[in-house]
């Protein structure tokens, strides 16, 4: 399996930070970057047992867009909750589902975790072409963070998922795509305050088909052509 | 689901005992024994959060007999190891090839977790009609006890849980996606021997993307916004 970026945003306690790393290393991950974290000692370094390496070679950052450079297809996770706010930016794809989708997605992977009490802000999930929530009881639906992170990893792990379709969108192409798809929604006046709303919809539909390259040009021709027609007017 | 009982034997931390707890609760499981557990306290009940309640009705059992009482499936469960002492008494199933024969297992099942740096002793083994281990990396196969547990309850869950999308759009309302979409090829004079394959692209697109009713219906809305606009020239 091609190695996948594991990003833990902000999170608060460092005994969850090596948790995680001890779960990646299980399931033979070994990427770690930590986005805003609390201070790392003891506690951190005990929970991560035999993955102190993962912990000790994790990159930090201040801020997530660095956290996120040269990633071609990110994934958030989001626990079950009501909160409609949230709603549309998400997917919804099982653990599982996502693993088997794995060999269809080319590039770097990135799965991103949020803080232990709120998980990823609207903004973050944003960024992410798709995102998992772990199916789970109505009655109490919050999982710890490292918990959900073993969940995950395991998933990966079992899936035994090579790749196969080389010839997906990069990062670069989807973010030309979703101008298009802006552009295609000023030049019909969509309403302004649904706009951004609708192109995350639109990125996330697109996440969870995985285009092909083809499929990427061609639904781009369609774009530029419904654009080029529009502007004659 | 049928309800299952969560057996595990002399855990050393309450911190486990608690973090159990709660991933029981996360996937719908509440019957838990303890046989010689350590001594239960405040960190089991700030790691069990909303599960103090799964804690609190555990049953306590000073031996292992008395906590296997009733059971009619016994299923122990393993770290991978290379101790061959211990390999014969196993079957190594996964937690999804287990998940999976739970409908075909009558009577009342039990599943049995061991101690955080030995597991399950041979002769606890042996009363397991069966043995789960989790697959996991060469490199570092020992997985955190209650990453275990919520790994197994995961599998559990979601092998017996309802199928999501219950709001998929219908196959009528695909259809009308799809004249919206040959509407715009003609409206932008694409190319007409083009036409059928683009159109099935983005069918098949769309097909694998599963879209939501709200998803269907935005975008919808987004296409007859486009062909309004555009027969307006």
């Amino acid at each position: 399996m091609t190695e996948i970026k594991v990003i833990v945003v902000e999170p608060k306690f460092e005994g969850n930070i090596g948790a995680i790393a001890r779960a990646m290393k299980n399931f033979g991950l070994t990427d770690l970057t930590l986005v805003n974290p609390c201070e790392i000692g003891d506690d951190c370094l005990g929970r991560a047992k035999h993955a102190k390496d993962v912990v000790e070679n994790a990159q930090i950052h201040k801020e997530i867009e660095p956290a996120l450079e040269g990633l071609d297809f990110i994934v958030g996770t989001s626990g079950v909750d009501s909160d409609s706010d949230k709603k549309h930016l998400r997917n919804n794809l099982t653990p599982k589902e996502f693993a088997d989708r794995i060999p269809e997605i080319p590039g770097n992977i990135g799965i991103m975790f949020g803080r232990e009490n709120y998980g990823l802000y609207n903004e973050e999930l944003m960024h992410c072409d798709t995102v998992i929530t772990i199916p789970s009881s109505k009655e109490y639906p919050i999982l710890n963070l490292s918990h959900s992170a073993s969940i995950i990893f395991y998933e990966l792990f079992q899936t035994h998922a090579e790749r196969r379709y080389k010839k997906e969108a990069s990062g670069f192409e989807k973010d030309k795509m979703m101008q298009h798809f802006t552009d295609l929604l000023v030049a019909t006046n969509y309403p302004e305050h649904k706009r951004e709303k609708t192109t995350v919809m639109f990125q996330r539909i697109l996440g969870r088909a995985i285009l092909t390259k083809w499929e990427f040009h061609t639904l781009m021709g369609v774009f530029s052509r419904t654009l080029n027609t529009l502007s004659k007017d």
